[in-house]
């Protein structure tokens, strides 16, 4: 009896755990989609806003990697939980250097919409639209498990890379062209890049997700 | 005399597992080393090397991953032998990255090596010296456990931050002034800024020995 309840409040604490992960997923997802909207909408009130979420996204990853340990601390998993758990642990870093870099976006955000627009912007909303998806299924992959939806993100970092490409390329054309152009040129290439990075964040949480539930490394085989 | 035994064993493998990280942490130092050495000596077999050495690097991760896991089942450790391994696990993340982020280097420079010459590189090898430094010291300060030697890598990060923001600005220059170099301006600013990641990477890591060691969470307060 003692150790079914144990074990049946290890199973909240787990599921706590996965709140807690999906929780401060739905905050860096918000961040993304706020950070690019400050810049289309040229919003820098918007874009503070968004600095200002950052802070709290920091807290939620100590507050979730003290749990985690203190999980592995006093609950001494194994198998399948431990790879859960210790999986969460790398997750709450992936996450947090996605919300550093949404407040990189809107730090960006806030000094081109002091300057002219360049060009009305198209393609940066699409890669932010699909980078969200790709964090958010690849958070719902880890929670469930779901090797599937975990590979689907893994494929569809190619289009958010694809859209960066086009981005620079265009921006490039820009600043060939104008060479007052390449200041803004080249803080609109940071955004682009910045999106793609936290598309690689979502990637590697899907990779790593991948490993957990199939128990072999394709981490480095997926191109 | 059994319970001796068995932890004389858990050192062992502690003296292990810290003696892979810091075998993964000097292949990734010279890939640091190398990779900006095939760009300011135009030397693309060594780019190609770089390239190559990614992939030990990325089964060095995966060994050091299982490995840890491995204790973290078997040993179920607790306090500081706990926060030691779960932070092995999330530095080498951290690393892996790195060699990621020289092997771009790496990428750019044979593509670079094919063109004219911009300019001498003067200030690139700068930020990777200083960067391949504070790798070393977070990783020394990981595996002794010494916080004083990692808040000095938390604050080399400003020097190379500085030293990307003038290599940036000079950059610039060239471009504004000559159309013909904004192409190439871009992958040395790409490189400069994978360097910047790096130390990024670098400072992460001793956030991450501060925590460790202190018990108390710096890693959102050292700006």
């Amino acid at each position: 009896m003692e150790r079914e309840h144990i074990s049946g409040s290890f199973d909240v604490e787990l599921n706590e755990l996965r709140a807690n992960l999906l929780a401060m997923g739905g905050k860096v997802e918000l961040m993304i989609a706020r950070s690019v909207k400050s810049l289309v909408d040229r919003n820098t009130d918007l874009a503070v806003e968004v600095i200002a979420m950052d802070h709290e996204v920091n807290t939620m990853e100590v507050a979730i990697d003290e749990k985690c340990l203190e999980l592995l601390a006093l609950r001494q998993p194994t198998a399948r939980d431990l790879r859960f758990i210790t999986l969460a642990l790398k997750i709450v870093t992936d996450m947090e250097r996605i919300g550093d870099k949404c407040a990189n976006i809107a730090k960006r955000a806030r000094e081109l919409n002091k300057e002219p627009p360049l060009k009305p912007y198209i393609d940066i909303p699409r890669m932010a639209q699909w980078t969200e998806i790709m964090l958010k299924e690849a958070l719902d992959a880890f929670v469930n498990g779901d090797a599937d939806l975990a590979i689907k993100v893994c494929k569809d970092d190619s289009f958010v890379d694809e859209l960066n490409v086009q981005i620079q390329r265009e921006l490039l054309t820009f600043m060939i062209e104008d060479p007052g152009a390449i200041s803004r040129g080249l803080k609109i290439n940071y955004v682009a890049k910045s999106l793609e990075r936290i598309a690689d964040h979502a990637t590697n949480i899907a990779e790593m997700v991948i490993f957990m539930v199939k128990g072999k490394d394709i981490r480095h085989t997926i191109a």
